[in-house]
């Protein structure tokens, strides 16, 4: 077996439904081509608008679709994000919006997690000892990178908050409809008053990354700003992944796919859970149990993951370092979602293999 | 006949090749669907990088695709312009670049045009007082909205007195292959030497709009740097849109739609042109005669473009005001790419109508 990627957080192969998407896209073109191949709506395919609109509860004119979930966030950033202005982010979070915050020279303030998420009552001091941060950026649900979930009772207490404190929360949901067991969190959008919650998603984990379809649902205002920055900088999204999307959800495909890549992903959280438990049990490393989503989050105390990473890649077998997300120098991120059930059990062996005996049994 | 619209700069529905680009998008996916519709290469579809390679005679490292052409110049404006920084235009010039020119806080340092192009004395003016630009941009061919184009002498001209001051020209070319008559000039891309062109175009002009395929010729280093912004604004470009073209490209049809195209716009660009003569000719009004493109630029002496766009408006025929561009307030845009030719002479002879006789004949 070669080298073990459990970097990549990205989509198996086989959870892409290749042939399917194919026949969409020809479809969808032979049935709106003269809409989708010209330039149209700058806030996205109004039909797949309507769609997210009808499943959020809300009106179509707070949708916005972009080239993708990060488009957005950069769009979001760039709008309330100035020089010296504060972001609140959990630790440790997705490290793509940290360099983007970092480049718009924010002000980054980590708010501390356990295993049920943001701890509110560090987002309190947080928010009690600053300016008024520009926003919350949150991913509750199997939380990339720490597979984590916010409970519904913490949930429920930080809408409340950051509507007594006029708190924009950034919700970012892309993994949450990909659960393998338990019974669904609400999400923040929907336990918030209008205008405390901007909500993202994409159909990266549902349908295709390649679609590059993300969308957001935004306060309207927010929504018809970001829309004069999408003119802008690229006049009309790809509305081509997005009329692909649509045509995917209008044959029923979408309830049967999600169905199919669950299936696929839950095997591969199972099979990393039990080589995790078989190859580091009792040894004093602790993990998170994710729900769903791509991600665990291991912690090695004693070990530095950096260290052990130089290790690991010339023993066949990668991760990311738990620094990157702004985590301990002790922890590391394991994607489970690219990789096989086989990999995942000899990647994890292999892993074990190098963490000192000291440091572990 | 309702209101006509030589406001649109896009092409008419009939230019779109809707039927064949929905089997190419099937043929795309089932060919290469793992790949198309994961992440992949920020800098875009290699096999279409490759092709466009070969077309420019450049290393396939010097080419970036992006969503759709102004995304592309955004990333190189914000790379290279910071506030107070110089930017060469030509006088007229596309709209969009210099509103994103402004919101960077460029001096947008305007340069002078006759009926060949850009005026190199002027240019040089432009260079000799003040600082160094950043960059000059020029859309030389069948310029948007002049529909005026570069002659090959001023060409070699241009790039001489570029590669002197170390001036780096942004060669936007989207409309370069949409020739109705006549040789092509070469690019400037062309004539110049490494590192002093950085070439632009797309396919929105060629195939069409929708599949938001732009492209870039870049000095090396600055595609690399580009790049590293493309993985942070959207980690992967639309890779849908970028394997239909390439598609497109391969079973051959590029070419053969390209002359469909080319005869689809040449006789909306010979009925505007007609109707111009018949209804301002001899009147003081002047205009240009593009070889190619969706534009005219016409000017009338003695009138304010506003006030007849207002009147116009009201008359059922629209047009964009030339100062949109930077232009004179005699001076407006007509876009013949949209409208059929029977709603270019009934157009043309409503806005003609509203004309004052005094400033005309």
């Amino acid at each position: 077996m070669g080298s073990i990627s459990f970097a990549r957080g990205i989509p198996a192969p086989e959870c892409i439904p290749v042939e399917e998407l194919a026949d969409c896209a020809r479809a969808a073109l032979l049935a709106d081509g003269r809409t989708v191949l010209s330039y149209g709506s700058p806030s996205g395919y109004e039909p797949l608008r309507e769609w997210l609109a009808e499943r959020h509860g809300v009106e179509r004119d707070r949708v916005l679709l972009t080239n993708g979930g990060l488009q957005g966030f950069v769009f979001i950033a760039r709008e309330l994000v100035g020089t010296g202005d504060r972001v609140l982010v959990e630790a440790p979070t997705y490290d793509r919006p940290l360099k983007i915050l970092r480049a718009l020279g924010a002000e980054i303030v980590p708010v501390a997690m356990d295993d049920e998420g943001l701890e509110l009552s560090a987002l309190e001091r947080a928010l009690d000892t600053g300016e008024r941060p520009a926003f919350l950026y949150t991913i509750p649900t199997f939380q990339n990178p720490s597979g984590r979930t916010l409970t519904t009772e913490r949930r429920r207490a930080l809408v409340a908050l950051a509507g007594e404190c006029g708190l924009l929360v950034l919700e970012d949901d892309p993994y949450g409809l990909v659960r393998f067991d338990g019974k669904p969190e609400p999400t923040l959008l929907e336990l918030a008053p209008d205008d405390t919650v901007a909500y993202a998603s994409s159909f990266s984990k549902t349908v295709a990354p390649g679609v590059r379809v993300g969308y957001f649902v935004l306060p309207a205002e927010l929504r018809a700003e970001l829309e004069a920055t999408a003119v802008s900088t690229y006049i009309t999204p790809g509305l081509l992944g997005q009329a692909t999307v649509y045509e995917f959800i209008r044959r029923g495909n979408f309830d049967a796919n999600l169905e199919r890549v669950r299936d696929l992903l839950r095997v591969r959280r199972d099979a990393m859970l039990d080589a995790l438990e078989r190859e580091l049990g009792g040894s004093g490393a602790t993990w998170s149990r994710p729900a769903g989503g791509y991600f665990i989050w291991l912690e090695l105390p004693g070990v530095d993951a950096g260290e052990l990473l130089t290790r690991a890649e010339e023993a066949g077998v990668t991760f990311v370092r738990g620094t990157d997300f702004g985590g301990a120098p002790t922890t590391l991120r394991l994607a489970y979602s690219y990789v096989s059930t086989d990999e995942i059990a000899e990647g994890i062996a292999r892993l074990a293999a190098l963490v000192p005996a000291t440091a572990t049994r």
